[in-house]
């Protein structure tokens, strides 16, 4: 690590070895080359007299070797990183020299190297992805019938279950899921499409066959490992695309703060944590302190990972006709962004699932407190069933509901609703049965716990099962 | 309209009515009482005796004649818009008053009234989506063969056709157009889930009964015309479905937003330009003037829409628990906002695709003064052919272009390259063999013709056909 | 209101009727008319002879009486809104006609009114926000003593006090100032500077005198109430400055959002509330609920606002050359909803402020638990002092720290955190110095009492003297 | 470089040696340990008897020579870096180890570096700023005379100059100086306030002193080159100073974008080129073109540069209470981006700025086409001259014009716009007094050379006197 120059903290800190790879210069500069080597060998396939079988092979043994200073001393004198890679594959396979890059324009080795590697990483994606989910399920499923309160506004409401809530989160990951297959669908190979994306050049050389230059197009992305290429393009493949692949990235990122927000809160109230590193330091100060600092360090990698959609969008909405170079700079750094920021974001929620701490006890005392005022609901239906009107009803515990509360903040008394209820002739019921509407927290949960087996059953388990050879296959240890 | 104060400018100038109408009160307030009217009856159809056909009945009957007036006043009252509608209804249906809204939560109105608006919002949307895909794909057709300049950089480069253009517009539609139909799929009821989701309310009310209760979810979601509805929620449906929709419709911003850019810049080439209204005034100085205003009023709207998913997003990561009220008020603007923007636009493509104007003399004009510099990569590769190396070709025509290209720009004379070329004993060619080498502009747009005629009939077409009643549905008329 | 289409919900429920009036059409178009007569005057009393004191007097009798109707049937006809208002007034001074808009561009009304109603709308911003200022101001001083918890992480940590923490709201609320009195000195009027800025029609109407033109510049903005004009512009003043509006703005919703989330934290907490109206209804099913609403909503306001500057900052970077319209209809809109969003952020800002709740007993409740967590800073400091290792006893504490605050969560008991430390014969205090060096939470505070009145005192007051007038100038009453 | 992994490309490729350092790992936390040194000195100085002369002097001597590895080492075990680094540095300093750091809180070294790396970058901003708008004022006042056509539109308006277009560039950029200069004052060191800003543990250092305490926090600053310090925070200095930062650099970004696009427009257009290096290639494919590389390079490092103050909006909105550490990962990233990519921009924008190429032949032919088209205004200016009506003769002008306008898009006829004029009896002209009317095009720049003149000297000069020690300070060239 080079300390004497800004380094990038999403490598240097928080995101995987593979993903990290993916972005690097040696992945690229390689795949240009498999690039090369596809060209001319659908080139040699289809009957191109000039590429022969030896050129191909010559090409095929140099894939891994790229010269990277020879071609970097290129580059800054003729400012054209591809052409300064085609003249370092070039020294290194003098026979095939002249028909590198043969028909090709620039954009053919990088679109189609952009494409491979977004393919991979959200591979890599998809895979932690799977592994959230199967984290979340397996707690949904041992919590599903803890009773909880529920927070509307973030002030207590009724009670749900630990594992209902937690289905919640299931669900954003599951339309992440799904957005990332459909994602899957949009990614085609650019192709052997040309300058402007006509294929004059390749027409050129095949003499004006366009059976065969077609063909070229769909035999070239196959062999990168395509089933699909664009039909048209311009110079590059459409940017549109990069918008789609930065928004279901960040869809990600949008599930994963509000997981992480709850966390914080949850936090605050004593109830759940996340694990927690035997030796970890909570502050300088402040020794005791059991910080939440995964959980907030996810909330600001989603933060950023959230805004980078808008860029992508700016730059597909303002490509002018067939291609302008504004797009290169600011891809260069933000599609490695985006899918790095996800890397590390998943990492995180992957370690933090694996082994969530929950504390009962304090569950149990938040309950209790708020029983009293989480069974007014039950009272006014049941002063409805005995023909009062929902109305009046309402507005008679809304105002012992806002005394006895009063009560509680102002004077830190116990909760006196009930006793306030029965006093009051207008309710129905007398203070026995009052207390006999109560019962315990866990009547409270409606179909908390049913709704949490359906769901795992029902939806979660068979998209488990469909990927179930990725479960397991995340390295969620973090570096700091 | 209120001059006094400010106007919504998408309502005033740019929308369609019947986009804004489903953002007004009154179609809100309606879908409301459609909601409680689907709750009683399902509620009295699974057996609820609280419920009577009677009570549903009444309730059906007062659907249209809501007392807006009256429910403002309690509003203003009890600062609670669900309980003050809930109010005015019961004064309209005093027999029903009592099973108003039972066993609900103020979102199970809200919630699935957002829904069926955004639904029947997104029909809309994709009726004049379907339309400008056919409208470009016509004028595709006709101008398949066109040839005309190339742009990269907006510098001059290869030529494609006009036709080829063209279906780049239509193939990022389409990508918007598979989008939509993914949201289609998301867009599911939040049916009838009680305060924070666990239907604990309505359990209660059905004494138990599981079963019924699942029913009821379903049968709701039915009646309120949904084939899904969400499996599990907190107190409202997912707000990250929130930032798919508004993804979705910036999609289509974006996609519009780099056509009117292009329409812009062939403006001021004067080889296409938008329809022009024959007592339209240019400018209040310049009489003379064919402002691409059109173009330029897509540009500024799908500008603003590409800003909105960052809001719902951080709406959707942001939602404490069960839910927060912080999306209230920005749902309230910035939903309306998206879908009325997505109109606007969509209108003026639709306005602008349905009569362009082409200046065939002008494209030629532009191809002919380039000709000579579109040839060097047909030279060079001409050159590769005769053995020469590429690199070193393509550094001699590289000089020799630039030069010729400076004298045009300096000296204002006419390209002299190809006699630069012959006098070069480098390049294996003479004068004349280089001419011949020119040929005329369409041969040297590849397979851009048949590129675009594969495109229509094999992608496109199929399309329209399965849309084909949604054709010649857009009023594309405007107001301003 | 017309509830058959949209309304804009910032005008029907959230903003003042002084911000209302200023972004609507009657606004707008006498503004247009002011521009109008400054210029004819001007013209007139640097003695241009076509334009007589009985056209301008006639001019000016006609500022108010708008014809909107005319002047849209004319707009709608010849798609100028400029043109068609020059129409409406030309038919109401006959006399005047020819010379209305005399040697103007349309943008000489446009940029001149819009940089009026900015400059007023700007105004309103700062009474309310000076206001909030003094509200706080109060509220700090008022409970400048009274310790809290302090919390990093949303973790408890050493205790601050209430007043203290207010503090930093106004501290950000008073860079918001600074910045708008930076805004005011960069709002120029946009002046007489033609159709691409040059003056190239007002210069030939002198005839050639560019010592009048340049007045002519000068004494029409001074008419419209600007000390200065922007010396350069194209056809419109710069859009950066646009940008610099929107953040200044922005800047407001973010302080006031992170207010409104703590408030919404401290409502959870039970120990600071904002005002609740006595009718207010919780929510429709649990009565009890004191959510907090208007905090919850300034959330939701403040997260549209910030979102507005990218917009801004993407129309000033895309202008080409001397002007395009895509600045038109998204500045329409945003500049509105900008200042609209702003009014109604502050609006709830005073509302709130003028008269927050505070439960001491609950904060004491908070802090008695903490305590002996809060010591443990005092207690290292303590063992330093006796000459231990700041390391070692840092690590020494932290494990009794986190094993106490374990037994807190798992078990339920109390607090034994001294008992430990005193049990461990590292640590150089028994069991009684542990407990004397716990005083009272007031002697955790440190300096937040001290900070707090010198704040007030050194840099809020002076600041609140200067623009005494404005306070109390702001109904903060709600419709909602 | 490490070619393995990704490796940020604004370091790799884009930008200045200076501005990497300020951000590596060296100067941060050589910075820290200037912080540590800063506080013992200031301790020391104020009689804490604890810290001593020698300890002080130890510090100093050990500020360069960061064990690295040690502390990284230590990092990965407690999850700390601010403790890891203490350690580190407490055993190279072992008289010293016990009081470095003491009562201080991490942030006390982050916030404190942070703010020193800000102010230092601000300068290098600074100083580039003022060499591009150095740059382009002896461009403008050289082409301050030079006609070219204007666009509103982006179609043809009334001549404006080379230079006063220039100038336009000029006066963004002096905003954007303006809001550094503000914001230079808004730079405040965060000084000594501990835990949660109320410089508890300071108070308890000094025995309760109040006015030492309160000067140390003053007398840290000081050292550490601060005039002012916050005087009030919580745990770190406000978040929202970062925004108003990000915005500052945005501003210049959005600058920069602005005249990048035009130059790609003019480059387009062939009358004004960046500089182009003898041996860069245009594209692999295409030797000729003269792609604006640098422009479309700046263009897209604004959009990014521009997206960044939405998160530190964003993480100034969510900050909680007294602080929480969701800003940590993302400021760590975003600080740095904001200053690299401002860095990476001005140096383009030094370097196009340098050598502008202008070609007025080019310039002349496009005056020459729009000439008739151009005195229309003039020409409706006479007319109303001679008493007809702006509103009729304007209509009139309109048709004529836009006949002609048809013409030569549609036929490629010369502009016979006179000739219409003169053969239309409403014109009160004949055909030679319309060509009288034309006069050179000189003649329609208006005040443009003039307002250049008066620009650049009553305007420009002034600052740049003012910063004239800066000017020819920035190494422009660049690496690709």
């Amino acid at each position: 690590m080079n300390r004497d120059v800004y380094q990038e903290p999403l490598v240097s800190r928080y995101t995987s070895r593979e993903m990290q790879e993916l972005f690097s210069e040696k992945f690229k500069f390689t795949t240009w080359r498999r690039c090369w080597v596809a060209l001319a060998e659908a080139q040699h396939e289809l009957g191109l007299s000039l590429v022969t079988r030896e050129m191909v092979d010559e090409l095929k043994s140099h894939i891994e070797d790229v010269d990277f200073e020879l071609a970097a001393k290129k580059e800054k004198e003729i400012r054209h990183d591809v052409m300064a890679h085609v003249y370092a594959y070039g020294k290194q396979c003098p026979r095939a020299e002249a028909i590198i890059h043969l028909g090709a324009t620039s954009q053919f080795v990088v679109c189609n190297t952009d494409l491979i590697i977004q393919k991979k990483a959200l591979g890599l994606v998809k895979t932690a992805l799977v592994n959230v989910i199967a984290n979340l399920a397996s707690f949904a499923r041992k919590y599903k019938e803890m009773a909880t309160l529920g927070f509307t506004h973030y002030q207590p409401a009724q009670p749900t279950t630990v594992g209902k809530r937690n289905t919640l989160y299931i669900q954003d990951l599951l339309m992440d899921l799904e957005y990332i297959e459909m994602l899957e669908k949009q990614l085609k190979a650019r192709g052997a499409k040309g300058t402007v994306g006509t294929q004059a050049t390749f027409l050129e050389l095949f003499g004006g066959d366009h059976a065969r230059v077609r063909e070229l197009d769909r035999l070239v992305s196959k062999k990168l490992g395509f089933d699909t290429v664009f039909p048209v393009t311009g110079q590059t493949y459409p940017r549109k695309l990069d918008m789609k692949t930065a928004e279901t990235l960040a869809g990600i990122g949008a599930s994963a703060h509000k997981f992480a927000v709850d966390m914080r809160l949850l936090s605050n109230l004593k109830v759940q944590e996340e694990p927690f590193a035997k030796k970890q330091v909570g502050s300088s100060a402040m020794a005791y302190k059991r910080n939440p600092m995964r959980s907030e360090r996810m909330t600001g990698l989603a933060r950023k990972l959230m805004g980078l959609p808008a860029n992508f969008a700016a730059t597909a909405a303002n490509q002018w006709f067939e291609r302008t170079l504004d797009d290169s700079a600011i891809r260069r750094m933000d599609m490695a962004q985006a899918f790095l920021l996800t890397d590390a974001i998943l990492k995180l929620y992957v370690n933090i699932t694996s082994d969530m701490v929950v504390y009962p006890k304090q569950i149990e005392k938040y309950l209790r407190t708020e029983l009293p005022f989480m069974a007014t609901e039950k009272i006014l239906m049941a002063c409805v069933e005995r023909g009062k009107s929902r109305q009046e009803m309402h507005e008679v515990i809304r105002e012992h509901s806002v005394a006895a509360g009063l009560a509680v903040k102002e004077e830190g008394r116990d909760n006196d609703l009930l006793d306030r209820l029965a006093a009051d002739e207008r309710i129905p019921f007398d203070r026995e049965e009052l207390s006999g509407l109560l019962g315990n927290y866990q009547e409270f949960t409606g179909r908390a716990t049913e709704q949490t087996e359906e769901y795992l059953d029902e939806v979660v388990q068979p998209v488990l099962e469909k990927y179930r050879e990725m479960i397991g296959q995340v390295d969620s240890s973090l570096k700091v």
